[in-house]
């Protein structure tokens, strides 16, 4: 496992429990906090599962399969550290947003398999982390890889615990999710809201429900486009999951109560390269690209006042 | 005086140096202070002015010229309290957005004057003022109110110290500042960002500077289509402004920042509605809109989770 975010803690834990696991940290401590607790899953299951931890890659076990769950802001140098290692390891990327698997080829010739997780939870410590939605793990072939092995990485994860399922072509629910994603994160991380009822709302014109049916419509047009015919209706995604219960809390708009960097770059920013590619415009996607930008710059004016102030 | 925030209390300060000024506060303690301790002005000016305050119209003697310097989210109420009282006095308005003659009207037959204002300050406290930007405050007449009574008010205003220019049509200045406002308070409200360098910044695809200038586009083309030719074109003004040096902190962000109903619906709602009237798309400015009520909206939900837990 690279990486051990929440994600990452969620395979890997599920993972340890059938075959052996090792896990690249990025802090020691982490690695630390492993190796001498295990991993402990609460929440939809409950056990406590041996990992073998380290921040360098050369102090952990050849692999098989290595699945890439850092955040898409952390890809980069996560690539780095590992290239050269496990050359004949299949790699796996779960990142939100476009473009994961060229990051990876960029350090190697690792075959991919490509996958978007709609599971979540929530990270209680370095070697705590509690499962809150068992949502599915989808699988698809990268450039050219057999289908085969897809199925066989599917069939590990179904067998681990976890919820999986293997595509032919992937693109289809990609792009439902990254229409999904892009729309969902961008609004909640302006306005504050977790993804709930008010997404969906619909009938005065200061509804945001609009903004959010325009703002699917736009990306559909794009995936159209790309020629794409989506696995799932994105605006149908949204209203499916306010009428949940509990409203949840999108990643960018926990990033932003953390003042942490967004992966607005890799989601709305992957949708509007895409758009740009192929010329459909979308004004919309674009105004919330520089928004949130925006925010983040918005912190280190602040941290510098502060700075300028002491 | 109807109303004493920063507007209300440069304006009162200023003016009880030349003649005799009563202000109507909301609040009683407000009152108080402001009888015991008198007005202070610092900053541009530096004085403290005797006033006399209440918090009810009957307790204040008649008056000739009544400034209405509540915010647009609190004029009903004040207009509402002055029903019936000074029927021979001429109203002031000097409300954002565009619709508080109309309020005023609703209340009773006085005459008004219509304004809009450029300066600035900080409150310290309930009988403290700081002026900041001594820019000018713009008067012109509304339904037929003759010309000569604005210049009046307009000198009146010299007079006491301040900036104030009188025009016989306000509507090219109002529609500049509108447009101006909208977009300004509405991208600062989302992204936490004083008035800064970034909204002129047009360099990359994500630069805030292209989303700012596609706003004032838009507001262009509403006024264009209600036949108003603008004063100053607002993407000037933004550009300008910017390169003031010290960056203003717009009063939505100040509203947003203290958690308070924004006057969102009296600027882009106006200009929203405006467009809607002439049939002018305005995509980006109703986006901001929907944005910013569902930022308002967050509080409510947030404060309400707090009481669910505690």
């Amino acid at each position: 496992m690279i990486g051990a975010g929440v994600i990452g803690s969620l395979f890997a834990g599920h993972l340890a429990r059938i075959c052996d696991v090792s896990i690249l940290t990025r802090r020691e401590e982490h690695a630390r906090a492993l190796n001498e607790r295990g991993l402990r899953v609460s929440g939809r299951h409950d056990f406590t599962a041996r990992v073998r931890a380290a921040a360098r890659p050369e102090d952990l076990p050849e692999f098989d399969l290595g699945i890439v769950a850092t955040k898409g802001t952390g890809l980069e140098p996560a690539l780095a550290a590992l290239e050269g290692h496990a050359p004949r390891a299949t790699l796996m990327t779960v990142q939100n947003g476009l473009g994961a698997e060229e990051v990876v080829r960029r350090h190697g010739a690792w075959p991919i398999v490509t996958g978007v997780t709609f599971m979540s939870g929530t990270r209680h410590d370095d070697a705590h982390v509690e499962y809150i939605l068992d949502t599915e793990t989808w699988l698809g072939p990268y450039a050219g890889l057999p289908y085969e092995r897809v199925e066989e990485v599917a069939e590990l994860l179904v067998r681990s615990g976890l919820e999986a399922r293997a595509f032919r072509d992937l693109m289809p629910a990609r792009w439902s999710k990254l229409i999904f994603n892009a729309t969902i994160n961008a609004v909640a991380a302006l306005t504050g809201l977790p993804h709930e009822g008010r997404f969906a709302q619909e009938e005065r014109l200061e509804d945001l429900g609009h903004l959010v049916h325009d703002l699917v419509d736009e990306g559909k047009r794009v995936a159209a486009a790309a020629g794409i015919e989506l696995h799932e209706d994105p605006w149908e995604m949204n209203v499916l999951a306010t009428r949940r219960g509990s409203a949840h809390l999108p990643s960018m708009l926990e990033d932003v109560v953390a003042r942490r960097q967004t992966e607005i770059d890799l989601i709305t920013g992957a949708l509007v390269r895409e758009a740009g590619r192929l010329g459909v415009p979308v004004p919309l996607h674009t105004a919330l690209l520089r928004l949130v930008k925006a925010k983040e710059a918005s912190w280190q004016t602040q941290a510098s006042s502060v700075r300028a102030a002491a």
